[in-house]
């Protein structure tokens, strides 16, 4: 399984912004979007062996959505679909515990702290520019079981990266270029598929 | 300068497709506005180094929509932008010359032959799931001056592949998983990025 964990600082916890205009009305749910197309969409089919995970902090209180590829359906690669599902899925009454939406979409109250403590036991990796060479690593053992913590266009918090390293996450990079979130997942998706890029 | 062609064979030549449907009412141009995004977006900026043609088959005469990097404007990271920058192209009255929309999106009535014509003095390079590996190539040679050929959900007709070849166009692949155009092209820009992942 691989994990992506995607954070929106901006990100509205409300089903309440406009499909027409989703980078001006949702906090750039548009960012998230991306990232979830980029994770999931292969030509004619969807990846069943990932799972996304969007922070979303624009509200008062935070909000996780949980997407899982082997149940996930109604996922087109055009922006505004995936947005309709994140739209539904907003709409759902929020609870500590994980409520479904459509299949494959669940939301919870929750944020960062939450997620990163359920997921201890996978090797939890930190994108960020500065980070050891992904290319030095062994690609087959990232492919077993990492979970990837990308920020937006804003970047992480200082709070947000003492807890990443709290959770003892690896700093890796994907080069110097500073990439979008999707463009990252893309790549590590292309990294996790032909792994022999890697040493090892 | 990084080139990238992309060919949607149901795309409209039209500026009459709505912004609020556009995979259903413009030919499928959202495959074409996330190549283009994929082409041209990093954070906080433009690659001024790419140029991309757009080659639209879906009208009664064919139309190509050239975007260059050193001189584009008003392109955002959403869907939603970029078609209305190619809606604004579809707009201009388009002749067999090239004719600029807004800054750097060029348009004019053509197609894929004429468009090899054209290109005829670059390493031509065509992505297909069968080529060569394309990481037993030397990165920076094609970082160089590489035009790298794209199809959309339909692939390439038999007769685009032999004006293709007779373009003397090398065949290369990105891995057996079969992605969408604008994943490609992530994937391209970032191994021309950090090209030391080829060998040589």
């Amino acid at each position: 399984m691989r994990t992506f964990i995607v954070v929106g600082h901006k990100a509205t916890t409300s089903p309440n912004f406009s499909l027409d205009d989703i980078p001006g009305t949702s906090g750039r749910l548009d960012i998230l979007c991306r990232a979830v197309t980029a994770a999931f969409v292969v030509s004619h089919g969807i990846r069943k062996d990932a799972c996304v995970y969007l922070v979303l902090l624009g509200g008062e209180e935070p909000k996780t959505i949980q997407l899982r590829g082997e149940t996930l359906r109604h996922l087109n690669p055009d922006e505004r679909t995936t947005a309709a599902l994140l739209k539904k899925a907003l709409a759902v009454p929020a609870t500590k515990d994980w409520s479904m939406s459509t299949s494959g979409i669940f939301v919870r109250q929750s944020g960062l702290e939450g997620l990163l403590s359920d997921l201890k036991e996978k090797r939890l990796v930190y994108l960020r520019e500065d980070g050891r060479d992904i290319r030095e690593m062994d690609g087959r053992s990232l492919a077993l079981d990492a979970a990837f913590i990308l920020g937006d266009h804003t970047g992480m918090t200082e709070d947000e990266e003492r807890q990443i390293d709290l959770a003892n996450a690896e700093r890796l990079s994907l080069g110097s270029t500073s990439l979008h979130a999707d463009h990252c997942i893309v790549i590590l998706n292309w990294i996790l598929d032909t792994c022999s890029i890697m040493p090892g």
